[in-house]
């Protein structure tokens, strides 16, 4: 990666992140970022993310070795045929978009002179833009990795160097596997978290008291609710059986447990509790 | 407050923490603890929590000015009857108890000599017990009072006089308003929270990779699954109809919001995603 141009294009969260990663650790011969707004460009210099930076999409990527695309899910799937178009043969094209199939599928039809491979950090934070990204966001993250079958072990090889370098654990997957479980840990949690904040909000419009015995039980429950939208959109958009197989099987598990309790069946109650809190407790140590 | 004994039972992460509270700032004449273990009366001493412990509630309480019950609900309802009948007269008998309808139920049949007033602090962690204990938990929290008919005001001062003492904001509420919003913004999060853990090992026993995958979100929206069993098995079954209310609201707006994402309906999911971010990103500042 020492002698590669890396191009980051879309400089929010994500990729400005990895940017400023990249650059402040000498990882690669150049730093590159392409925006669509020139403030994020000169905000992106200002903080010393980048090398270069262009509006220009063509511009951006034409002598580029490795291609970052981190933008939300379908602006990436917009994007893949345009760079397919524009970059120079031997390149590798990444993505960091948040379900995988839609863009592997979108890959296989990129010119054959061209590399490329999905992926997923699976870190982040509600608050987004360039003006969240922070040092380290990568920082023992897993980094899924979704290769195509043309994927060739030399650009395999390449993108798991730029997830150790900003240190991810590089982490291969079959791309509809990986949608399928973070539908179960990622994209359920989210429409939890809409679903509770619109549920308060029905309550707090016949009284407004709620609010003020809103504790940390709910900030954290609710926290995901304020995540970006129109990434959070593409994200549901671009998996939509799973997130639906997902949320069917939470509304049975909820509905067991409301029973449980409609029926006052303590010893049922507890132990579906204690299994659930045996399993919590050891996670995230 | 200065001349009272207070007497703290129940010394776990919500008395123990109000006892530490109390006796760091000289707030009351003598801070007693009453404990069911006797390691624990020592480790309160040893942490310097308590000027006196006791595993004798006889003992514990027949002097006191101020006796706070912080055990879980049930426990709680247990304990009034037997506290009604050891107290001195003019005592003014609290609890913690994250419910209060049942609480306050129980303080009106408490012999006319003593003053009874329901509590609940709006803090806490998922971790409980003494050793969870700390300066400070009760800041700047909201500390919910449920007077009875017959509270005297001079009681009641003296219970928003404890709040205050330790940082709290006490706020007076009859206590069916308190159980009815607590469910929506505290009981719901938590049977989310236990039904999204108990998804994910549904998943999880077809595809063990799916922790791999598990990052801050689910951290986040999964962190009240570990809450105490005991604690949160009475609270659900003091409160069971208000908590089958909000259950059955939530499922309506998952249900909602699913049927936008399975019809492919853009414009609808995102206007519901965004109404929800703006109301829940002005929160928690």
């Amino acid at each position: 990666m020492k002698d590669v141009r890396v191009v980051i294009v879309g400089l929010g969260l994500m990729g400005g992140s990895l940017a400023g990663d990249l650059k402040r650790r000498g990882a690669c011969r150049e730093v590159w970022g392409v925006a669509r707004r020139g403030e994020t460009i000169e905000e992106a210099m200002r903080r010393g993310f980048i090398d270069v930076g262009t509006c220009d999409l063509a511009q951006g990527v034409e002598q580029a070795g490795l291609i970052v695309l981190a933008t939300p899910v379908r602006t990436i799937l917009d994007m893949i045929p345009q760079v397919g178009a524009l970059a120079t043969s031997g390149c590798l094209l990444m993505d960091l978009g948040s379900t995988k199939a839609r863009v592997v599928e979108a890959m296989k039809a990129l010119p054959p002179h061209l590399q490329a491979v999905g992926g997923h950090p699976m870190c982040g934070k509600e608050a987004s833009g360039l003006e969240a990204a922070e040092a380290d966001l990568y920082q023992g993250a897993t980094f899924v990795l979704t290769p195509l079958q043309r994927t060739s072990s030399e650009a395999l090889m390449l993108a798991q160097e730029l997830a150790e370098t900003v240190g991810a654990r590089p982490l291969l997957m079959d791309a509809e596997r990986h949608d399928r479980l973070v539908a179960a840990v990622s994209h359920l949690p989210y429409l939890l978290s809409v679903s509770l904040v619109a549920t308060a909000e029905e309550v707090a419009a016949e009284d407004e008291l709620i609010w003020e015995l809103a504790a940390s039980g709910f900030r954290d429950t609710s926290r995901l609710a304020a995540s970006d939208v129109t990434m959070m959109l593409d994200i549901l958009l671009t998996n939509r059986a799973a997130v639906g197989e997902m949320v069917s099987r939470f509304a049975h598990q909820l509905n067991a447990i409301a029973h449980l309790l409609e029926a006052g069946d303590e010893e049922g109650l507890r132990s579906s509790m204690e299994q659930v809190r045996k399993r919590r407790e050891g996670m995230f140590r």
